[in-house]
């Protein structure tokens, strides 16, 4: 059994309204379950008698980020290859996930997944497997170890990609059954429905993802709309849907909790019918650069009450630091704002509380995730922002106010920031 | 007297034709005035006798970044205020400079920020300073302590500015000749004509920075073509001009020794101008895209013999490190091919071209900075990319060629990956 325990310290508070509240002395206290039972101003000592309480004065505490969309076995190879998605995912992509067919490597690019993960602060991952039932329980048994909230998908293809990957519907089944008996809503970890994309899913493969995900209240994720060549070969491949997200539509892949990562390309007619359905649209900035995808219009999809959220998207995306993601979104947004001849309307504000609250909210776990509030679990994240990059002490300088910190924070932080990371109340990674 | 030294490590050697050598494992041998006597494969031991030899077989050296446009007093504020140019000066900057009468303030961030660039592998900056000719004494002063290669200006304005800021041409003479006379081509250091650009700047003082530089053989930096509002300002200030490059040509202030930072909407006919002079482009894509001023055409520029180079421009640009910049020179070069339907042609071995002999070039300094060569001097960091961003050994990484580890240095690289930066032949920063 944890203890009861608290941190004092400086906190950044993500708000239900996209704002966030920045405490400048503020007491966190929570049960021995990780539940939080206190925040606010720090109280009197009787108040925190019985708790263990870290005094981090000089630190700022973050909800722990929130990774909706990233790929555990593509990690070695972040910051390879930038080609364009389709011959990137031959020759960089397929061979690594190849590599998961034996244990050894399934066991150590997972545990270093995660741990590099909680070393930049991330608390919930929701990551694509490879295609290996037996690595998908070795990625369970070490997301479990680690004590990372993990969201894992065994990523499903049965055409289209070299036959080490190929699954077939009957087979796909079994192993999806089996993981969610042993997985599933077991301790932080959730199993998610995972077909790849439409291009390497047969009709039937994608109904069973469909039916799969409804029956068992899992989360399914897949790739839509990342690229012309990848929207064309869809269209292509499925004659008889309206549309790419009509293809997953089609086979009840479209539901409340399905992640659809990119989604560049939508149409409008595409947009309505993932809001209609309550689907959420997985913005991935750094990947959507590197792969020379394009930047989705975040903002405009925000105004038109899209669901949204934001992943690393490794290893299109090159770095596992959801706080890179968010300084990427606001670059990529300024980008777009430029070409567009608009004004730019994101700020590091909104992007923080997309990486947190926001994020929570895609999860539909605003209630218990991504803020400080009485009730919810104690998922954060300790920064030590005078270790930014630079030899000087940061407590010098002149620019010191909250806001001004978090500027530095997203703007020049790296993962050696992070001192610490707390999930459900377990310290799980110091420095 | 330092002694004759050496260094068995891997290399990435930058060749003239832009291109980059990979020297899985070879030595570099320098004298003991820090001149490069040998490089090339691992000699006998013999040849190596009365060489201190280190050992860093599983490291990475590489040339000693250079730096070509940054802001000595900005940095403390490097990821404050992402507004258009002109607002962001009077907000930010303006009032950043003036805190600079100071001199324990000077003195501080001075050695913070050279501190800071050898930190991040940089060897050679040319930095704007404040307008205070008792700072730039004291930057003068703590770059030769640094040991620093360090091209450093007074920032001259005589307008439109705040009235803490302006100098005087005949002040502005004064000082320039004194600081000329005392740390010009001394030791490491080189003075720079430096009018900040031609809005804070009058005809005079224009003249009396062409004259002054072509005089005494120094470099001249100012800024040019940022910003719409910018460009805009200038036409209306110099109705006599023919072009903002023809103000500074009219004056005197274009030819082989002057560096323009940015030029990102400058016209065929001030490029045609430009080249003619023989003066260098300097590219600064992350503050290009920090205050919304645009992405340059890199590659066009390069296609029509534009000499160019690279810069971080701190604070505009938040960071002081040229591999964070090369890696924004690709990600920007590929946004903008995004939005002109054009391929991207810009590639990481480009870009750490440009950030070393590139930028030697532009300094008219190829002959001994930039590569590894007999006879050039040894500036060079070492670079442990086993500390890339991630918990695991980097060495038990599957992507192991030193072409892989470059895109992992670039990509996935921080500055606690540099482990010592030397310069003309001393260790100048150890981690």
């Amino acid at each position: 059994m944890q203890k009861k325990r608290g941190i004092i310290s400086a906190f950044i508070n993500p708000q239900a309204d996209g704002s966030l509240a920045f405490v400048e002395r503020g007491c966190l206290l929570y049960d021995e379950h990780g539940k939080i039972e206190y925040f606010g101003a720090v109280p009197s000592a009787d108040t925190m008698t019985g708790y263990e309480v870290l005094l981090r004065e000089r630190h700022v505490t973050l909800p722990g980020f929130i990774d909706l969309h990233t790929h555990l076995p593509q990690y070695e190879f972040a910051g390879q290859g930038a080609e364009a998605l389709l011959p990137w995912l031959n020759r960089y992509t397929f061979p690594q996930e190849a590599r998961f067919s034996d244990e050894r490597v399934a066991e150590l690019q997972s545990l270093n997944f995660f741990q590099t993960s909680i070393m930049h602060g991330t608390t919930t991952t929701v990551a694509y497997l490879s295609s290996h039932a037996r690595a998908a329980e070795i990625a369970f048994t070490e997301a479990s170890r680690v004590g990372i909230r993990a969201y894992l998908g065994l990523t499903l293809m049965d055409r289209n990609v070299p036959a080490a990957l190929i699954t077939t519907p009957a087979d796909a089944e079994r192993d999806m059954l089996r993981l969610i008996e042993r997985w599933h809503k077991r301790g932080l970890n959730e199993f998610v429905v995972t077909p790849r994309f439409a291009i390497s899913c047969s009709a039937d493969l994608l109904a069973l993802c469909g039916r799969i995900s409804q029956a068992h209240d899992t989360f399914l994720q897949t790739h839509i709309s990342e690229n012309h060549d990848e929207v064309a070969e869809t269209a292509k491949l499925f004659p008889e849907a309206e549309s790419y997200a009509g293809v997953y539509d089609r086979y009840g892949c479209l539901h409340a909790k399905t992640l659809l990562g990119h989604g560049i390309h939508l149409s409008d007619n595409e947009r309505q019918l993932i809001k209609d359905r309550q689907s959420v649209v997985v913005h991935c900035p750094v990947s959507n650069n590197f792969l020379g995808s394009g930047i989705l219009p975040y903002q405009k999809f925000r105004g038109e009450q899209l669901r949204l959220g934001l992943g690393t998207d490794v290893a299109a995306g090159y770095s596992l630091s959801m706080l890179h993601e968010a300084k990427a979104m606001t670059e990529m947004a300024k980008l777009r704002a430029h070409f567009d001849h608009a004004a730019c309307e994101l700020s590091v504000t909104d992007a923080v509380y997309q990486a947190t609250l926001g994020n929570a909210a895609a999860l539909s776990r605003a209630h218990d995730l991504g803020s400080f509030e009485v009730g919810k679990s104690a998922d954060f994240c300790v920064i030590d922002d005078r270790r930014c990059d630079t030899l000087q002490d940061e407590e010098k300088n002149h620019y010191a106010s909250l806001p001004e910190r978090l500027n530095r924070i997203v703007y020049r932080g790296h993962s050696s920031m992070v001192e610490s990371t707390v999930i459900a109340g377990s310290v799980v990674y110091s420095r």
